[in-house]
């Protein structure tokens, strides 16, 4: 009995139609539910990334228990390392500064962006964690 | 030139080694790295959970930008539906309550917990936005 993988990774935002513009139109990720207001669910490879205003999931629901977190946030995309100077290149099109590029010790590099809530967005490869790609 | 998924997902606790007890002792989840001080880096499937200490992810460092959130975050992990039975049971017998259970319309079950610094912790599946597993 163990735990395979994460299925849901959320970030919170209070603006979800600005969150919408970045994760749907410059990061091209696949709108999987959601209704602007609450919640955006995408899918994320075999994920799903949920950005939440957190101040509706603070609220109780019948369902779900409730959450909500302020301040900036952090995740880490998958993406190939050979990909990262064109990702740098249609970020900064997009006019989303690059914060940061950072080359690990065992020469992963990831490049760091804000979306516009403020959360820290990495892209990196898992070969930042389990070696190469 | 897509995002192929999550690599890391972060949580933020002000009590790591309380974390530790629970990620690492009551999930049974591989610490990869961490210092019980500002971070805990725990393989979770493919990808890696990151427990974080807000009070030092805020301050700046010369490597990755600074980040934290505090408020109650989210993460739904990926285990097996025929496992949610024992995992509840395994869950009750460390002292951890079930705040609730929810089956979806799917029929994908659902089952939350709190971790030690309020984090809304969910046992389920991807079938919940996928199918059937």
């Amino acid at each position: 009995m163990n735990i395979r993988g994460v299925v849901e990774t959320a970030l919170y935002a209070d603006d979800l139609k600005a969150a919408a513009m970045f994760y749907s139109d410059v990061l091209g990720l696949e709108l999987l539910h959601g209704d602007a207001e609450r919640d955006l669910f995408y899918r994320c490879g075999d994920a799903v990334l949920i950005l939440f205003n957190p101040a509706l999931t603070q609220q109780p629901t019948s369902k779900a228990p409730t959450h909500g977190a302020t301040g900036p946030g952090h995740v880490a995309f998958n993406v190939p390392q050979h990909d990262l100077d064109s990702w740098t290149q249609h970020l900064r099109s997009h006019n989303v500064p690059i914060e940061t590029q950072v080359t690990w010790p065992n020469g992963t590099r990831s490049v760091y962006v804000r979306d516009p809530a403020g959360n820290s967005i990495e892209f990196t490869s898992p070969s930042l964690w389990f070696g190469r790609e």
